[in-house]
């Protein structure tokens, strides 16, 4: 497996030099909206140590990042009023990896719509903007 | 949300009154071979307690699923030579849902193989038998 990149856009956006949708974040984990959404409040959740992907993360660091998503999946529902939720976690190129720090996708979903095709889009950032308040309301 | 059903067959697995093809477990969780695997070595990774997703489990067990799912991740780099691992974990029938006890799924991927559409093809007994040993073997 390749070292872990720093330069990668997820380390940039953790020290504050790209700008993101922050919806949450604590000691171990930010959380931050996908800006090429595969469903509407499509929320990615890092780990603030530097892991590439579940093969160089501790198994603490992963449970950090697994208990994020939990606590943002049951906002997700109220936020975003959705029927369901899709979680998936891409772990090297022949795993869908395509950011090299490690993320999980927690897509909210409603019935009948498919999810879009990964990247497949850049969202409105008026939309990520109402996006990230409703799921940061519901997450208080 | 639909009440958890006790009857549904991973908890009748839990219960010894299915078979699996059992690969890992400790108090909290129990990880099988998917009989119908979307690539060689699809694990599942389901918890003890009675949770249908990610909506009524537990943080905590929900931490102890993502414990097992990054050791078993590790575990099938090696006893599938893989080049990269997907997890993915479905909640309601909007979000993928097809069993209602909470499973994640680890699926080692290899690099230009697309995987299988879910519940495409029933694994050939044999083949389930002598993954689920080389995964034992790689997670001793």
């Amino acid at each position: 497996m390749t070292a872990y990149d720093p330069q990668n856009p997820f380390a940039k956006i953790l020290r504050g030099e790209f700008p993101c949708y922050k919806v949450y974040e604590n000691d171990h984990v930010l959380a931050f909206l996908d800006i090429m959404p595969r469903s509407g409040g499509h929320t990615l959740v890092i780990p603030k140590a530097p892991a590439r992907n579940i093969l160089d993360i501790t198994p603490e660091d992963f449970a950090h990042v697994a208990r994020a998503a939990h606590r943002i999946a049951a906002a997700s529902m109220t936020a975003f009023k959705a029927d369901g939720i899709t979680v998936q976690q891409f772990n090297e190129p022949a795993g869908g990896q395509v950011v090299f720090h490690l993320h999980m996708h927690v897509m909210p979903r409603h019935n009948g719509v498919a999810l879009l095709p990964p990247a497949s889009r850049k969202e409105d950032p008026k939309v990520l903007e109402e996006n990230a308040a409703k799921l940061v309301a519901a997450l208080k």
